[in-house]
Formats: C-alpha cells, sequence, structure tokens
C-alpha cells in the first residue's frame, strides 16, 4: 500500500489501512477492500482480487492524475475465513461492533485450545480485551464502501457477462453441535445397547439438507462442511460428534425457520438415540444486507462507461461488505469466475475479467470520492 | 519375560516370545499371550492383561515347583489395533500367514504417507518387503495357544460370573470407503447444483446401521468408527469424505451379506448424489474362527479345580487369537469388566477377576503342557 502512496496504519486486530486523504479535510472516507486470508486447500482469488485490485485501482487514479476531494482508502480485513477460530469475517465485525462478538471472543480457542488473546500476542498483537470494543467505527466516518470479488457462483460466466453489481448480501448462520454418546468396542457393544454419537450427526447432516429443501426457495443452501468423531478408531463406537451447520437465505425469516427445525431435528435425534445433545450453539446468524442506492448508481454509471456488460445480482457468500454495510453506505462489484469454482484449488479468475472489474472499481471510487 | 526366567527373542515385525523350554525335546509348544498397544482414547486392560497375566501365570508355575513336559511360551504380539496401517492383529496375522496381507503391506503408508517399511526402519527394525513371509509358522509347532482377556462387553459382570470359556470369535471385516463431489463455497453453489460428498458418507453410514438391523440377528453388528470430510472448513461443501466400517457376525455368510448390502448403497447414494465411489476396499474379510475341543477341556478343568464359575461364550470382538486358530488349537478366557466398557478410559476390571483369570490361566497351561 505504501508504494501506491497511500499512508498506511494497523489497528490492535491486525485490520490495516491505506489512506489517500482528499482535497477537502474532515470529509468521509469512502473506502474499499477485502482479505488475504483463505480457507485450507482454498484458491488464490477469493478476497486476494479486492484487495490487490483496490491497490491497483489506486494505483490508476493516481497515473490519471486524478484528485480525491474526499479521502479514498483501502482496507486489508483480517480473519475473514473462520478457519482458526470458527468466527468469520473477525476484522469487519468489529468494526461494525458487536458485544456478542466481543463477549465470544473473551471465551474463544483454536482447535488446540489456544485461546483468541494468546494467539494474537504470538502473532504479535498487543492486544487485551478492552481493546476490542475500542474498534468500532464512528457513524458516519464513512461515505461509501466498495469490494471487489469474484462471484463465487457461475452466473457471470454462464451468461458470458463481465460485471455483477450486487444490489444484496444473502443472510449467513453458522452453527455448532455436539452429541454424546457411551462409545464402546466396536465387536462387543450388540446394537440394542449403543448411543452411537456418530450416526446422530450423520442423522442430523441429513436433516439440514432435507429442512433446506423443504424452504422450497432456490435462494435457501445449507451445508455441513466440518464432522469429527471421537475416538475416530474403526473399532471403536463414536462416543462423540461435532458438526458445524452454514445456513443461508436473502430471506432472513425463511433462513431462522430453517435453523429452528435443525434444532428442533437435532433434539429429536438425540432423544430417539439416546445421545445428549450437549451443544447446539447458534454461532452467528446475520441479517442480510441491502446496497446502497447511490453506490449502485455509482458502479452502473462506471459500468456504462467502461461499456461492459453487466447485471444486477444477490451476492450468496457473505463478505466483509455485509457487516461494513452497518457502518457505511455499501456496494460490491463481482467478476466471472471459472465454473463458479471457489473454495477449492481449481478457483479460477482470468486477468481480462480482473482487469475490467479493477476499472470499474476505480471509476466508482473516483465519482463517489466527489460527490 | 527374562524376570520370569524365560528365554526372550524378538522377530522381524516385533512380536516378542519368551520361552521355558519343557522337560522333553522336540514337543510342539503350549503358548499364551496378547498384544500391549491401545487405540487413542483407550484404556489400559486390553490385551495388557493378557500379557501380565501369562507372565505372572509362569511365576505361578514356577514358584509350585512345576515343570512342564511340552515347552511354554508367552507372546506379545505387535500391533493388535490398527490405529497406525488400518491393519489389526499385524502380528499375529503375519504368524498364520497371508498373501494379501503381505502385499497389503508393501503399498501401505499411514496418514501422515510414511510407508509401513519406513516406519518400521524408524523403530529400529530392520525389515524388507521379503521378510514378511518368512514370518509364518510352521505347521504343528504350536500345540495350543490360549489367551486370557477382559471380556469387554457386560455379560459376565450382568450374570456375577468369574470366567468366561470362549467357544468361537466372530468373524470381523473392516472397509475403507471414499466419495468425491465437486466441493465448492456454501454460500454460492445452490443446492441442486450440489455434489457433496460429506452427505453421501452420512447416507452411508446410517445405511451401514440399516443393513445390520436387517440381518435380524442380534450377533451382527456394524460401526461406522472414522469419518472425514474434506477440506473441513464451515464454510466449504465437502469434496471428498473418507469412511471406515467394521462389520462382524458369529455367521460368516451372513456376515458377508450385509457387506454386499454396504457396497451396493455405496454405489446407489454416489449415483444418486451424482458423487463418484472413488474406493471400496474391504481391508479385511476374516472368517470367525472356533476354539480347539482340548483346549476348551483344559479351561474347564482349570475352571472347576479352582471352584470358579464359568459360562461358555462366544467373542464378539476379535483378537489374536483368531488368527493364531489358523496355525495352533486354540482357545480363549475371559475375566469380567466394568460395565463392559472396552475402548475407551472407562474400561477397568478388578484385581480380584485378573487374579482368578490368571490362575485359570496357570492352570489351563500346566494341564495342556503335560498331555
Amino acid at each position: 500500500m505504501k508504494q501506491a502512496g497511500l499512508s498506511v496504519r494497523e489497528d490492535a486486530v491486525g485490520n490495516i489501512y491505506g489512506r489517500w486523504d482528499g482535497s477537502e479535510q474532515g470529509l468521509p472516507v469512502v473506502a474499499t477492500g477485502s482479505h488475504i486470508d483463505a480457507i485450507p486447500f482454498s484458491g488464490k482469488y477469493d478476497g486476494v482480487v479486492g484487495v490487490l485490485g483496490a491497490i491497483e485501482a489506486i494505483n490508476v487514479l493516481r497515473r490519471s492524475g486524478f484528485q480525491p476531494k474526499r479521502p479514498l482508502e483501502v482496507i486489508m480485513f483480517t480473519s475473514e475465513e473462520p478457519t482458526r477460530f470458527g468466527i468469520s469475517c473477525l476484522g469487519s465485525r468489529l468494526l461494525a461492533g458487536s458485544e456478542t462478538l466481543v463477549n465470544t471472543l473473551k471465551k474463544a480457542a483454536d482447535a488446540q485450545n489456544v485461546s483468541f488473546f494468546d494467539a494474537a500476542t504470538s502473532a504479535g498483537y498487543n492486544l487485551g480485551p478492552d481493546d476490542l470494543s475500542n474498534l468500532v467505527l464512528e457513524e458516519g466516518s464513512y461515505s461509501a464502501f466498495v469490494e471487489l470479488h469474484i462471484e463465487q457462483g457461475p452466473l457471470l460466466e454462464e451468461e458470458g457477462l463481465s460485471i455483477g453489481i450486487v444490489t444484496a448480501i444473502a443472510a449467513p448462520a453458522s452453527i455448532k453441535v455436539e452429541f454424546e454418546g457411551n462409545g464402546g468396542h466396536a465387536g462387543a457393544v450388540l446394537m440394542p445397547k449403543r448411543n452411537d454419537a456418530g450416526l446422530a450427526a450423520a442423522e442430523l447432516a441429513l436433516a439440514v439438507e432435507r429442512h433446506v429443501l423443504e424452504s422450497g426457495s432456490i435462494d435457501t443452501v445449507g451445508t455441513v462442511g466440518i464432522l469429527e468423531l471421537h475416538p475416530g478408531a474403526i473399532n471403536s463406537i463414536p462416543s462423540k460428534s461435532h458438526i458445524e451447520i452454514d445456513i443461508r437465505d436473502i430471506d432472513e425469516k425463511r433462513r431462522n425457520g430453517v435453523i429452528e427445525k435443525v434444532h428442533q431435528s437435532a433434539i429429536n435425534i438425540a432423544k430417539n438415540r439416546g445421545v445428549t445433545l450437549s451443544e447446539f450453539n447458534i454461532i452467528n446468524q446475520d441479517p442480510p444486507a441491502s446496497s446502497d442506492k447511490a453506490v449502485i448508481d455509482a458502479m452502473e454509471f462506471a459500468t456504462k462507461q467502461l461499456n461492459l456488460s453487466h447485471k444486477f445480482m444477490i451476492s450468496r457468500a457473505y463478505h466483509d461488505s455485509l457487516f461494513m454495510a452497518r457502518k457505511s453506505p455499501m456496494g460490491m462489484i463481482f467478476i466471472p469466475c471459472y465454473k463458479g469454482y471457489s473454495h477449492k484449488p481449481e478457483e479460477y479468475a482470468s486477468t481480462e475479467d480482473i482487469s475490467n472489474g479493477v476499472k470499474v472499481l476505480a471509476l466508482t471510487l473516483a465519482k463517489l470520492s466527489l460527490e
């Protein structure tokens, strides 16, 4: 960011901000950015395009001799993926402000039982529990936030379009569930004497799929991406199971209805199998976010100026923008990606599509910074 | 073993033999023994009672001034549990002789992709692929093998009995299955576009239970103790799943019928979900073993001499005895264990029950060594 002539600062949790001052003092900031962390066995475009693309958009504006009126800012958010502590969009969530999140982090530990604060110290951050609440953005400090991102879905590619203008971000929720049974030897414990925590988890995974499909809407999705058995030996009946569930919808109420059904299924499965539902913890249950009209207009203006084909669309994946929307007018620019692949090594976006996205971002930022 | 006055040798894979020579030269050996390895998060009686108990039985016979006619031998078998390479009873299987096993071991690797032979080298063994076939016991070299073991089931405790005389060992089988789907982002890929390898695994785990119960026999058991998802992130649709299945029965044909149904289910699930059944590998599919009449008679004689209550019973767990039975007349002595718990930390057998088991073993060995 420094090479792009930005003045750089880092906050207490590792969000990094690069600022280009505007010609007028005291105006709210126009910001853009994304993240560079990734889940295991992932691709290299998710997030990264929106950080490097933002820096390049600033370069483009500088090269063109442009001078912003409002400050322009590039933000690289910390820990967008929920890999280590099971909490997604850590950086932007803290900027949006959430007492629940702050309380969760005070108790959070990773799979090796390292606390969030010990992990922060190991990573070189000097972070105490009381610092978290100080990160919240002041109301009105940002006049716009725009994020460039690969679509992570197949629609733009299928329809041969260059740009997606995001009008809303679907409402995500994530849930941790644990069952506990009696375990025992796989040969010696007869079937009627079993309380198999692993089969309870298998049933619940299928129930998630069933309840999602029962919603009748193509916009409801549910996934069990984590399912772990303890002790995890072929000749041992699972005595514990742990599953993590992701449920999303553009309709918050419908999504919450699915969560309620999944909870009821977990209770029933535990009862029928004689296992204990020792945890059913809704880690986050966020509302959807709508893009701001003025930001949408700026993105559409930029796309038309550049003569690029486009469509208005919903983001089914969520992003740091979902949380920035709580503190700032928000918009997102999508570019096509190969077969809609994401969160796997085959993830790919062409240089041409990335270049188009950067141009639209640059022009959108320019327009918003002059308003 | 040396402290018990036995002459000790170790073979190429780590089976350890302690020999007490008999008064007559050239007679086949009467042997006893078990294993001391354990699965993760396990107890400390499974196997261990049969090794330390065997050494103590020898001590008892020496203290009493007994002199065997046939040689007496204590065997501590290597790697009874399938923890590292997915192959149970490695030591006794090799003694029984199996070309299939030898070929499997030549390709076997652990979860960290360390080959069996590299692992053996790291553990200090000088073992080449050609050494495996040399381990096979000569026909007629053992006249009896007796193993002392905790029951790993609840029957002796429930019925208040001291000793179980095992008449047969149930037939075990273990199977590795892998499904491969397309993976993708948990938000962006809509439900109809999914090929979820994790849900295929969940369905198969439940199908194992269903097919086992359909057998209609209390003696059929099936377990999915291992179920792993890749990449294992909450916001990523599983692109691969791996499950390991254990199926046992005292009736080999009925067990093989269940395996065939599970295989058919795996094929159907893969087809319905549009995932690939990339592996359905029957790792082992052993026949059951019957105890030898003369060994049963010796165990019953010993139990009655000691005035201990007993019953004849089937071993639903399998043991090194299952494989020793292929090369030697075989029998097993069971003692009660707390609530039938095994393969978990609560596993427990009382000093009194262990002591009874050791006495029965000593007297059984004495009788068999004089025949």
